[in-house]
C-alpha cells in the first residue's frame, strides 16, 4: 500500500515539487508534483499542476490526451478555439491535437489534476502560421500568452 | 473538446448518478459517476464515488490497481491489513491482490476520485478463511462490513 497524505496547501507527504518544464520561456509560474506514476495495469501518470497568479502553462498541443479536474481555485484555460472559464471540480477533457494553456487569471493559486498515458508523444508549439490562425478570434488573440 | 461542468454539489452536468453496482448486501448508500471512460491512448477510467454518511463500499480485492483522491468529507478505509484514516486531498493506491473497504465513518459524505484500467478483472470477496484470516487484527475486524 502506498499513500500520500496531503499536507493541507496542496502539498503531499514525501511527493517532490517538480519544475512544470525544464527550461523554456513560453510558461510562467507553473508547478508540478507526480502523485502516481504508473503501474503495469494502469499505464497513466496522475499530476498535480498549479500556477501561481498570473502565471501559465505553455501553449501546445499533441496526441495525447488530457484528463483535467481543477481542485484548487479558478482561471481560465485556452482549449481549441475557446477560451472557458474553469472553477473547482470542472474536468475537461483535452482531445488530440488541440490547443491548450491554462492561465491563472483571478488573482489566486490555480491547481489542478491532470491524466496523462505514461507513453505519450511530445508537444508541439504553435509556429507563425499557427499563431495567425488562432488569432483569428479575438478572444483567442487577447488571451494566449507564448 | 468535453467539459464536464461542475453543478457545485458533486455532480457533474451531464453526467449521470449510476449505481455502484448492480445488486447486492455488501455494499450500502454508495453511488458512481463516470467522468473519464477511456480513450485509444489513455485506458483508463475515472469515476467518482461518494459513500452518504454511515455507508461503504464492498470488502474486495482484484489484480488491478486503483488510484484513490478523495475529494469530499473524510472517511477511513481497510487497505491490505490496515485501517486508514482519509482527508480531503489524500492519494491512495490500492496495490493488486490487496483487500480494501471505503465507509463514511464521519457523520459526512465520503467522495473520492478512482483512477481504473479500462480493462480489468473481476474483484473477488473474502470467503470465510480469509474474512478469519483478516479478523486476527482486531482494529480490522472491528471495522470490516460484509
Amino acid at each position: 500500500m502506498s499513500s500520500k497524505k496531503h499536507q493541507g496547501d496542496f502539498t503531499w507527504k514525501n511527493v517532490p515539487i517538480l519544475k512544470y518544464k525544464e527550461e523554456g520561456t513560453h510558461f510562467k509560474d507553473i508547478t508540478r508534483q507526480i502523485l502516481f506514476d504508473g503501474s503495469d495495469d494502469l499505464k497513466g501518470q496522475l499530476r498535480y499542476f498549479e500556477i501561481a497568479p498570473n502565471g501559465h502553462s505553455t501553449l501546445e498541443r499533441h496526441e495525447h490526451v488530457h484528463v483535467v479536474m481543477i481542485i484548487q481555485g479558478s482561471g481560465k484555460a485556452l482549449v481549441g478555439t475557446e477560451v472557458i472559464a474553469l472553477e473547482k471540480f470542472d474536468v475537461v477533457h483535452i482531445q488530440p491535437q488541440t490547443w491548450h494553456q491554462f492561465q491563472a487569471t483571478n488573482n489566486e493559486p490555480f491547481g489542478f489534476l491532470c491524466l496523462v498515458a505514461t507513453e505519450r508523444d511530445k508537444p508541439e508549439r504553435p509556429g507563425k502560421a499557427e499563431l495567425d490562425e488562432l488569432r483569428k478570434n479575438p478572444a483567442v488573440a487577447q488571451f494566449i500568452k507564448t
